[in-house]
């Protein structure tokens, strides 16, 4: 007799986005004239088409895949050499930072790295989770068996939350009670918020001294347009031997539809094996994506290895610089009706208080119904989130230019 | 203090790909004169250039994913209907087996498919494989702790294997024991074996009785041959209430440096929850996907797709062909020296008893050293692969030519 995952049965029916889906396409049938005015600001999805000379390589590939001696079959699993390279290379050793090709594993995507990180990792750990937090990182564990049941905050038995709030900055305190696998994300989504180096400095000194595992989303490290702040972990003394990296090709190259990614796994990053025993998890991510993955498609690593040309590097400064000008007019829309606004500096979301009295879904509710924009109710990304709502900056300026014109109309 | 997961501990240091690499590294690095005449027919990767139908395909995606207003951004996790529908479709409904477009989950490969079904079942069940086997299935469940320790017949303890001997013709008997989950590959890696409907129904009314779930491996359909022999285990009566399939493009599309396979998962399907409710698992893998994935380039998912029209059809048909020639010479050859040889007939894989008193390993060096031939050593799957190596067909036309006239050659 075969036995579900019971795990999988407490995570909540509806997955946020889905969510969001549902209350959109209930609205856009039953207002078919407002539908045509819909302006979609909710989930963080990139509008803009590829730089060219990711196109270019993507084309090249193509035909070597179509031609005899060119042709290539299964890569390395862990990724392309050339690629490796140009990664370590072009986002850490080029900025001073040390990581060397080998620790560089591309993927499919962070979601994907996120939730299989936690294969190589025991079920006794604490894991604690920023709040509000991308809900794949709480899903995953719940799926793994390392939470109790969803409880009456929206939140799960078992994991550690750590609030991000206006008083802190949407920066957490480093807590009192012991975690052993700790997510954070920086620049933050939902909040746009970025960690200063000290504060990321206060982390991997708590990470060092409880032996714990820094799991840190890098991925919207492109859109860091303040001087002094870090883009990576590694750039802190100590991480190496602490955290684990992910990053993507995603929001800054615009990747979502085509997939790559990639984790960096230090060489001297230890956890402890039941005997006591502290090992290396570089070896054992290595075994899970030899296992359990087959490589990234061949033309897409072309299209990753051509981000750091120096066209591509043009042409996604010309990206990540169009939605940040979005992020500006939308920031400066809701300032203007006197909206509390934080993030949208450097970070591509801009996190924005509800009116008083006003909850996070009944103000998705007022911004579809009033407005026609779609936005991500704060809620959504956990208790802490609660009378915040996320506006993404990823569209077109049309549209960004539109959305800001009926935000500025409203009233409250 | 972060603790790792500890059944990565119990995995042999060497995967039987990267233990062959280094022997022929060694090798060629020793004789540098005999590694220029090296022929690789050791792992199961294509040669061949991808069907003229899928390279445009992919152009034309490519120049979509360049354009505004066509650009395309996250896809669907489960892949985009249009390939949902073209497999479910063509592969089933054509040919007058009920699989649902929402059925099938597209994915960006059978060897992650295999290993992260398990994801959706729970830690208590009894697993059964094919012995020799396809040792991702072994590993993926070492991972998952659903094993004891190594033991010294290479096996792990806890699992139940099902030897595959010339005695049952390489299908094994149905167990006289409970099995949960069992895994089960037609045409077979490595041995090339197919099942009858008469055995294929034998185990689908096992799977009914024991309310067991059979993980059936079709990765290699394209290449049966014989008519009669099932292409689906959905052409057995009730296999959708106990059956998920695994399929994939490497090996008919050649894929395997592109990526795409995909998973059908019946609505019908059922797995018991702790609480003694049985519960459909489509949810479930759905959710996995939604949650730990984010769908397959699209690129590669139009390319896909482009397997299904008539020019797909006709060149895939055209490789198979071509592979499959390969086959039947090198089966030849093996039979000239009277070596014991099956295989080859319905899949790229044959599979050849070794000389008397001559173990896998050491027929392995053989090859390499006299023919200069990389085969797979049997044992690598298995104990019961002990005294057979597998050859793969997958090479150029030369190539094969050339190895054959060297097996002839050989004399024990």
């Amino acid at each position: 007799m075969a036995f579900l995952n019971d795990n999988f049965l407490k995570l909540r029916a509806g997955y946020l986005f889905p969510e969001i889906a549902r209350r959109v396409n209930t609205f856009c049938e039953t207002h078919p004239e407002a539908a045509k005015r819909v302006i979609r600001c909710g989930i963080g999805d990139v509008t803009e088409p590829l730089p060219a000379a990711c196109i270019e390589a993507l084309h090249k590939a193509v035909d070597e895949m179509g031609t005899p001696g060119k042709f290539r079959g299964y890569g390395p699993e862990q990724g392309y050499d050339f690629l490796r390279h140009a990664i370590a290379q072009g986002d850490y050793r080029d900025r001073g930072i040390e990581v060397a090709d080998d620790e560089v594993f591309v993927s499919d995507g962070s979601k994907c790295d996120c939730g299989n990180i936690l294969d190589i990792f025991g079920h006794d750990n604490q894991i604690a989770v920023m709040d509000p937090v991308y809900p794949v990182y709480v899903d995953t564990n719940v799926m793994a068996g390392h939470t109790g049941p969803g409880n009456e905050f929206g939140g799960f038995d078992g994991l550690m939350y750590l609030p991000c709030t206006p008083a802190n900055g949407f920066v957490p305190e480093i807590p009192t009670e012991k975690a052993d696998i700790i997510y954070l994300c920086y620049p933050n989504n939902p909040t746009g918020a970025t960690a200063t180096r000290e504060q990321l400095t206060a982390w991997v000194e708590y990470a060092r001294a409880h032996e714990a595992v820094i799991l840190y989303d890098a991925a919207y490290e492109a859109y860091i347009s303040e001087p002094g702040i870090p883009h990576s972990i590694y750039e802190i003394a100590g991480a190496r031997e602490c955290a684990i990296e992910f990053r993507s090709f995603s929001k800054n190259a615009g990747f979502t539809g085509l997939r790559c990614a990639f984790t960096v796994v230090p060489k001297g990053l230890k956890a402890l094996a039941l005997n006591g025993e502290r090992r290396p998890l570089h070896p054992l991510w290595q075994r899970r994506m030899s296992t359990k993955f087959n490589g990234v498609s061949y033309p897409v690593q072309r299209a990753a290895e051509a981000v750091y040309t120096a066209a591509g590097k043009a042409q996604i400064a010309g990206l990540v610089a169009h939605y940040m000008e979005n992020a500006r007019i939308l920031r400066e829309a809701c300032a203007a009706i006197s909206l509390d606004v934080t993030g949208g500096r450097n970070a591509p979301y801009i996190w924005v208080g509800t009116p008083p009295g006003i909850g996070s879904w009944d103000m998705f509710d007022l911004m579809l119904e009033e407005a026609n924009i779609v936005v991500t109710p704060g809620s959504g990304f956990g208790s802490s989130g609660e009378g915040f709502f996320r506006i993404s900056a990823f569209n077109s300026r049309a549209n960004a230019e539109e959305a800001a014109r009926r935000i500025v109309g409203m009233s409250f």
